[in-house]
């Protein structure tokens, strides 16, 4: 294999918002980007071929579930995570450390890494930098993260100690890191503080990564705060090298995300809400469950053009949903990841044309009509 | 609408064996056929896209589930089944007389229909062949059952009994039936008791249905029982009228049946073993879920062609079984579909050039290989 380094272009920009290229040896990733998650090697509910009939073009997985079942050396025998899963085209892994973070049983933080409990077994682990980077080589992805320690948004002390630790993991990830088809993010960190997330993304970008991720958002933080720290973020993050927002994937999110600089989302939200029944439109979300849709010939968003959208009424979702159907988690799977990726189309279409003023303010006009 | 009328024509024969066209008005189904099961008016966890992938050409839906939920007056109010399910190819109901037998809480018989309780909230109901047939209408399927009684297949004294009962209702769902664009099967019933089922066919070839199934089969009766049952309403049943043997979906049974002069199965099995982790082969069932699969970087089956098949390893089908991901079950009811389509589509070309015995010695020398 001979693979095609990694490049990102900027191709257009309207005031901060860029439509741009990223190349990665498994394809090219139009940005801005919405990237569903496949958590343990399978975005919940949907094949790899009707991601592909989304358009979908990128696909994140998590480095600490697959670490932790079936395996990195399994995968890696097995030809890799693109071969694993079926999904040919680019894939991002995180580095596990929101995952240790979140969902570990217990866990202990010190210089040199972080010790945890399984939360399917129970049974002891540790990741540090050199691991995190060793597992990611294992399942090569296109685009890796750095290892960081991920500190609740409002506590400053924590995310100054975290901060530091999270900036010496950084180094030691780019050290460990070898394989030259794969990008390693920097992610900058901390909180809410204007302050902190300054120093963290001065500090990375002075390690030239070839792209940065903006972690520890959307964790119950504010609007506002968010808003604040993209803004500030997007002023010293270098212009050639592609934005990453962490786990952020509402429409209004996204395109506020768009708005300051954001080239690359993902979230679970839409897997996550289609297997509770929810269906995500731009202006609010139904619960197809509720007896109203019981009749209802309708689409659930007569905007949509997903393949649920073009064929089944809300009546037949609402019908599968009460009687228990598999089939209804993957029909608002898909419409609901289709949501995202038509919203993040037709951004990027409106900045290579000059009209996402017009755009944006048309979506937002939008939100404040609805009730939702 | 201007439906084209039902017709079947058998277009070759090697022996029993026959291969024919049946004419719907939502197209054309080739036999021998297999039919999925979509019980709850989806074929469980597979699109209807994916099923037309599958070369599926007729899906089986039960009058007796959509009655109860959601309804068939809200299905007629969408548009009927094919809209609703979103399945413009044929599909055939059945009456509701196995799910009431085999399904509700407690049920009362009497000559006019069926008193009983839903399996689903213990509401009380009644089936009668007129209702069975006027639900079977709202729904619209292309092919349509009588409404009948099953009885135990070895209870002779009940067997009789049931059988007098089943063609008088033969008699009253004829003379319920309204539309011209549905073919409504008679079902040939008897147990295990030859005389009986000599009697049945009789009575119901008397009435000139445009089809004819053959019920209580596979519900405990031995092989031998089944063939004597097929051999003898082979020689009763006219040959220029479709023959289906209900509830049968095993590759021997299948090709067994073929080999007595059936032209359409069906069965749930494919979807049911799918989501108890097992995998269909012609010559046994693999469990996906042991660990001897782990790493095995095989398909499934390495003679099939379906989309598991071409894409996806054992150890990655049974990843997502350990991890409990609904993809698994989506992949194997794709893949235990596809054996029964890919099994009968084989079999029809062997009718049709001549060479079914050479196909049958073929298949049943495999199954004496197997140790499965």
């Amino acid at each position: 294999m001979n693979p095609k380094p990694f490049a990102f272009e900027v191709t257009a920009r309207q005031g901060r918002a860029r439509a741009g290229i990223i190349h990665t040896p498994h394809g090219i990733i139009p940005t801005p980007i919405f990237a569903p998650v496949g958590t343990q090697a399978t975005v919940k509910a949907v094949t790899p071929a009707q991601l592909e009939e989304l358009g979908v073009s990128l696909v994140l997985s998590n480095t600490y579930h697959l670490y932790l079942r079936p395996g990195a050396e399994l995968i890696a025998e097995l030809g890799g995570l693109h071969r694993f899963m079926h999904w040919p085209h680019p894939i991002l892994t995180d580095s596990g450390g929101f995952q240790v973070f979140s969902l570990s049983e217990t866990r202990q933080v010190d210089d040199d890494g972080v010790t945890f409990r399984s939360h399917i077994d129970g049974s002891r682990h540790r990741l540090t930098p050199e691991l995190a980077i060793e597992v990611q080589e294992k399942l090569g992805a296109d685009i890796i993260m750095a290892f960081d320690e991920c500190a609740p948004p409002y506590d400053r002390a924590y995310n100054e100690r975290a901060l530091e630790r999270t900036h010496r993991w950084a180094v030691r990830c780019l050290e460990a890191h070898t394989r030259t088809d794969q990008a390693l993010f920097g992610i900058v960190q901390g909180g809410v503080f204007l302050d902190l997330r300054e120093k963290s993304a001065q500090f990375l970008v002075s390690l030239d990564f070839p792209g940065y991720a903006i972690g520890g958002l959307s964790v119950g933080e504010t609007k506002g705060e968010m808003h604040a720290v993209l803004e500030l973020v997007d002023g010293i993050l270098p212009e050639d090298k592609p934005r990453y927002l962490m786990g952020v994937g509402t429409p209004q999110d996204i395109v506020n995300g768009i708005l300051r600089g954001v080239d690359v989302f993902d979230c679970v939200l839409p897997t996550r809400l289609a297997r509770h029944h929810a269906a995500m439109t731009r202006n609010g979300r139904l619960n197809m469950m509720n007896a109203v849709y019981a009749r209802d010939p309708s689409p659930i968003d007569p905007q949509c053009s997903c393949y649920t959208c073009r064929n089944f009424s809300r009546a037949y979702i609402r019908h599968l949903i009460v009687a228990r159907e598999m089939l209804a988690a993957t029909l608002l799977s898909i419409h609901n990841i289709s949501t995202l990726i038509q919203l993040v189309n037709e951004a990027r279409d409106a900045i290579l044309t000059g009209t996402f003023d017009q755009f944006a303010a048309a979506f937002f006009a939008l939100q404040n009509q609805s009730n939702v």
